[in-house]
């Protein structure tokens, strides 16, 4: 077992039912042994399911699978089975005819057509999936279902997750309370073999289809497309968002329930970065006063992304000139003369050189917390972004370089 | 001292005297003791000068000095002045007056305009540059002057570089031998701290300045903006390319005189990636059969600077599935039942799933190489690229994360 995440939260948080799903979890022997690597969510009748997948080109049998179903008519309730120990990529058309039997067997199981059965895969790639024991383990499945499941399935779906992740939040709307819990696995967005992120994310709030879906696109786009491990991007990244409809309606965008439903996203993608491989520091990159928020997001992921920023978070060093030099690389407009940084609320360098109050000293000092947030500000206009990412540190390379032997 | 990268060339090749250009270094004491850190070019009248610079927007104000002197004048020669230990980068104000002062006192120096003298400075970012110590040895580096000293040369702008960096080729035209020497520094193309790459070549072959301005940007994108170590841009990349006119004329593209020029750029480029901050790997990406060169290039680029690839690689792990992500996020058209994968002439994967006749042995024992070749084939199209890269290490971590501590 990896060693726990220095920057954990302290204990998995309580999840609440949400009426109209239930879940379960089994250990079907995929790969691993003596722990759980199956689970199961099944959906009543009336249940809308959005998604959003990753976007590489080498994705997935399941994601394609995934993608394609989104949408289908709500009125037969809906399924998710998500395997651990094996992602099923690069498996050629044998990955593709395993999705269809474990879609099969499971609309069989649940009498749902095919077309509302989604799964996903995480694991090594390029190897068979044995999709047999997945299929042999359905009825335990099923009859292990409960509403209180959510926090076996968290567990049933880690790799080498050091934390099962999951947020919840509950908003009162039309006198009713609109419940959403949701859990996630992945150390980054990193790795088609053992770290591709999936989350699963659950209310009992009524919505159609259309609305749930450019909801989740638009969080994503401020929560999950917001952290970065690594900048490698997985083969089967997988986000699914169901509304029971148990509760209280939403028709429209930008009220509570989805201000609710951004703080779980942003919540569970921290989690994410927080079990980032090797991680030892949780960093926010806020960037503020670019030409436009798009120039701005590509310095802060620049930042975030870059080896040097994370290796002198690594080591502690406030090391601001690295800054500059991702800043400098990411292809917005930059002008040296009005671009400032800040560590916290340290003023570390402005107009194009470091700052008269700033101590190497005073730096140092803060490069030692757990949670680093580090400010460009670009001098130029209103474009901002925030992301999130974690150090590059020597149990990175040990986890990655000596992984398969 | 850093150890000697186990990837570097057995001895620093003799380089012949060019006609027309005499070097000298000496230690200015800028940063380091005991050491030369200061080298002085100077050109005679007739010589032309063409270049290329990071595109970085937090560029060192000597780089931008020198962008706006290419072109010039060449009747009145020419100096090339660099230092070590300093970057001069994010000075501000005082960074652009460093650059003036020692322009001019060069100028004064060799009675030339100081349009004609080109500096870079490379080493720490953003502590203002000692220039008066640069100053103060300009008659020593002038009374030292040496058709002879283009080693010295080599050896004064290293900072973290393990070993010198020189390349030669000589080429005969209508008769006379045109001679070509380069020397370079860096450890990638990464770090505006210790870790700029500069690269001086010089030649006593005839040509304008336009046409050598072209031949070096065409070759440089096959050279150098081929080769990454961890994908971050320095601030201050410098490549200057002076030819003084002594031996024969080239007056078009395409003959001997550039393809010996690529030589040299491609083996000056092949150095600063075996000098990579903790290399232990040497690997070639060649990619095949994509839709275009360029999106060839996005796959190669992919592939060489993912964390993943390159711990696998000094993991010694024949991490196939790695590569294959890698090509999916790459950004271009991608087929995963057209792709190819080898490593050497060993066939890994093909039509979307590992080779029949692959075995992991084969794989792990290629994996021991110092020298690797990851081949890619798109099976789309006619577009092809090939990229150099080394592998990211424990002392990769060591040198980035404790450096200035």
């Amino acid at each position: 077992m990896p060693q726990l995440s220095p920057l954990a939260p302290a204990a998995f948080p309580d999840l609440p039912a949400i009426e109209g799903v239930r879940f379960a979890a089994t250990a079907a022997g995929v790969r691993y042994k003596d722990r759980t690597d199956v689970m199961l969510a099944l959906l009543d009748p009336g249940s809308t399911v959005a998604g959003v997948f990753t976007r590489s080109a080498t994705r997935s049998a399941a994601v394609r699978d995934c993608e394609a179903k989104l949408g289908g008519d709500a009125s037969g309730g809906a399924a998710i089975l998500v395997n651990s120990g094996n992602s099923n990529a690069f498996t050629g058309r044998a990955g593709d005819e395993s999705v269809r039997r474990i879609c099969a067997a499971v609309a069989r199981l649940a009498d749902l057509p095919q077309e509302r059965v989604f799964t996903a895969s995480t694991g090594v790639i390029g190897e068979r999936l044995p999709d047999d024991r997945i299929t042999a383990c359905l009825d335990t499945l099923k009859s292990g279902l409960s509403p209180d499941g959510i926090g076996m399935a968290a567990r049933a779906i880690m790799t080498t997750d050091t934390f099962p992740k999951g947020a919840t939040r509950t908003v009162e709307i039309d006198g009713q309370p609109v419940r959403i819990a949701g859990i996630a696995k992945g150390s980054g967005m990193i790795a088609p073999d053992m770290a591709t992120m999936l989350v699963y994310i659950f209310t009992d709030a009524r919505i159609a289809q259309p609305l749930l879906q450019e909801m989740l696109r638009d969080l994503t786009d401020r929560s999950f497309n917001c952290i970065t491990v690594d900048g490698d991007t997985s083969t089967s990244d997988t986000l699914l968002l169901a509304a029971t409809g148990r509760s209280a309606g939403i028709t429209a965008r930008g009220g509570p329930f989805e201000e609710a439903l951004g703080a779980v996203m942003l919540d569970l993608a921290h989690q994410v970065v927080r079990d980032g491989e090797g991680a030892t520091k949780f960093i926010e990159i806020a960037v503020t006063g670019a030409d436009s928020d798009a120039d701005a997001r590509r310095v802060a992921m620049s930042v975030a992304n870059s080896p040097l920023v994370k290796t002198a978070a690594a080591g502690e060093d406030p090391n601001w000139g690295r800054i500059v030099m991702a800043v400098g690389k990411a292809g917005a407009r930059a002008d040296r003369d009005r671009l400032s940084i800040r560590f916290g609320d340290i003023l570390v360098a402005k107009d194009g050189w470091v700052a008269e109050t700033y101590t190497e000293a005073e730096g140092a000092a803060y490069m030692k917390r757990p949670e680093l947030r580090i400010g460009v500000d670009m001098g130029l206009g209103s474009g901002a972004a925030t992301v999130w990412t974690c150090d590059l540190t020597h149990a990175y390379i040990t986890i990655n370089a000596d992984y398969r032997s």
